[in-house]
């Protein structure tokens, strides 16, 4: 499970159809994805502006910066999680990682990010999946090296701030049997071969350990799955925060789950974070240019916003004092509505870059600050984190005060 | 996995071809499976003569009945397990059993007592799996349900005799995880969709928990896979006695272990076990009648033996006295072939009964007192096994006396 940056396979390009699953994002015709058509696509439900209020009112914190701009945009079943917290009864969060890679960029932040916000303002649970199997699978990496960033990206997962007394991270690799395992025999029975080749096009040609995938995936939805967190506890709801490419997962897993006497799982979906280079047009996970990593030094991020950050602005000075900057496409600003939680400051940019009185540079300069000291807080976060603390979110132990 | 006695499934009936695979045992237009055909056709090699004495001479013991008689029949890599022996490399036993049912019937038994043979004259350790995964979603039994046959039948498995120092039982729904996972996947990997279709005739309507199935028999081949008895002995072979119908999973496995840095598994191949009613024609697993259980008391082996054991001999004595009795078809003399461990006595029976001196009577009364013998020797030794003795061959342990 991982935040995709539209990593496009060319070969799958259609021209008709926008293509969204866990392993392709592709617009149509090359443009951007058109988020209202997959809602309809899916058949979840858009986050309006009530929802947004009801979890103020009920956590009495302000909503997330995700949640107030549209970042996590849709949903399924929020509403029976809320209905059911309302009542007092507490709910589960479940997030995860394919790590595949070394270093996480922005992008990949923005579901940590907001698990943390729930798992804050909830005072609830939260189960971690990295999907080290997946990834050796898919990215064809052995076994040892996939399991190697897996403890690699749970220190940046750690470093986003989760509560060790809340919050369980494990491996599959590690993880897998007993109950777990149990439910994924339970799982697999319910869905066919067609049923997959439907929701995630696998072809003749896959190897059946992408087929066997589906319900790994799936049940860390169901609270039997973790024996050592929730025994006796099989009526508990699970949440499921992540970015909408893993929809398919899910839909699958809440159309088996009252047939093996489970609840649907409740899901709250992001969009995609863009490239700078834009939002349209190809891109890449493999060009570092593409995106900011966690890794970069405040020379890199100031030079990369600079040099490829997609601007909105026009050509010339005199030109955009005139015209104003065009916000739908521009990067920078894109950028600061993820990052710049001053809804203030945010609105001033927008009717003064969007009239043409502020400029591209002006702008570039602000986000170039507000994502150094992200990215150095986080630096400074995932440093101070060790391989015991790394053991400790990782150990299979109960979490007496997970629910306080 | 599991002997069968052949449960034909009708609608994949070809007139053409015989069909033998883990579901389905069929011969060709209703009449004896061919096994020169079936070895021809699955690539394996015939046991003759010489490999037997070989076996004679390398383990200083009499050949097992079962060797002589020719009911293992076929193997695959037995010589290099013998070569390997002979400089004092050892190896290990692998077989196992799809618990799906109550009471095991003698056709059941046939492999683990051959197994219970090879432990012994090559003091070797032994890994049975328990596939309750496997009938939990072939025989759509709940996890629980397949459990408690998984721990049934190994009582029985148990009362064959088995080494505990040297025997470890397993059941998926228990061990499956950790290294046997990460071998699991580093199968799957190498399998296409495709190639299991070809392989196991699964369709597009069958679930991914069948899919998923051929790694988890594949992966006990491979000693990385229980890492409390072989660890550090990852080339360590194993020796794989079976009924022939699972060879399809091991020529799977054999395929792919070389490309995941692993020996091939050596095989040695067990023909059907008739049913009572002959060899020919349509047996059922389901109808108690066309087999003897370990279960059955006196009085029903004689009267099973006597309604249902289909007869060779003539219709009438006069005729039965000129002709003889026809063996190729013979019940109760092929079950005696397989149970009367005197070479010299069943060679009377041959000419006697076969020359009409004998009478399919007198046949038949031998056969259920050596029946009757057995069964009884087996019940007292199930009803020996406690549960203790249960859990304790069930027990992640190491076994640091299984060489000796």
């Amino acid at each position: 499970m991982e935040e995709r940056v539209g990593e496009a396979e060319p070969e799958q390009q259609q021209e008709e159809e926008q293509v969204v699953n866990p392993w392709t994002v592709l617009a149509k015709g090359g443009g951007k994805i058109d988020y209202d058509k997959l809602i309809d696509q899916f058949g979840c439900q858009r986050i309006d502006q009530q929802l947004v209020d009801r979890i103020h009112c009920l956590t009495g914190r302000p909503p997330h910066v995700f949640l107030r701009r549209g970042v996590f945009f849709a949903h399924r079943d929020l509403n029976e999680i809320l209905d059911a917290y309302e009542r007092g009864d507490k709910f589960y969060l479940y997030t995860g990682r394919g790590p595949s890679s070394e270093a996480l960029h922005l992008g990949h932040l923005i579901p940590f990010m907001f698990t943390k916000y729930l798992q804050d303002v909830f005072k609830v649970p939260l189960v971690v999946q990295l999907t080290d199997d997946e990834k050796c699978m898919w990215k064809n990496l052995t076994v040892e090296e996939s399991q190697r960033l897996a403890r690699e990206n749970a220190k940046d997962i750690i470093a986003c701030g989760f509560d060790i007394s809340k919050t369980f991270i494990f491996s599959d690799f590690d993880f897998v049997g007993g109950a777990f395992y149990k439910n994924m025999v339970k799982v697999g029975k319910c869905v066919t071969y067609n049923k997959v080749v439907g929701i995630f096009g696998f072809t003749g040609e896959d190897h059946i350990g992408k087929v066997s995938f589906p319900p790994v995936q799936a049940v860390p939805s169901f609270p039997s799955s973790f024996p050592h967190l929730f025994s006796g506890q099989d009526n508990l709801r699970c949440l499921i925060p992540c970015a909408i490419d893993q929809d398919p997962y899910f839909r699958m897993t809440r159309d088996v789950a009252p047939r093996i006497g489970y609840h649907k799982p409740a899901l709250i979906e992001s969009s995609f974070f863009p490239a700078l280079q834009g939002e349209t047009g190809k891109m890449s996970a493999s060009d570092p240019n593409s995106a900011i990593y966690v890794t970069d030094a405040a020379k890199e991020i100031k030079n990369k916003i600079n040099r490829y950050a997609f601007s909105g602005g026009q050509d010339s000075v005199e030109k955009h004092r005139e015209l104003g900057a065009n916000l739908e496409v521009d990067i920078p600003f894109k950028y600061l509505s993820f990052f710049l939680d001053d809804d203030d400051k945010l609105e001033e940019i927008r009717k003064e870059y969007g009239s043409g009185r502020m400029l591209t540079g002006e702008v570039k300069q602000l986000l170039v600050q507000v994502l150094t000291e992200m990215v150095e807080r986080h630096r400074r976060a995932r440093a101070a984190v060790t391989d015991e603390m790394v053991d400790a979110f990782m150990a299979v132990r109960p979490l007496p005060n997970m629910f306080s």
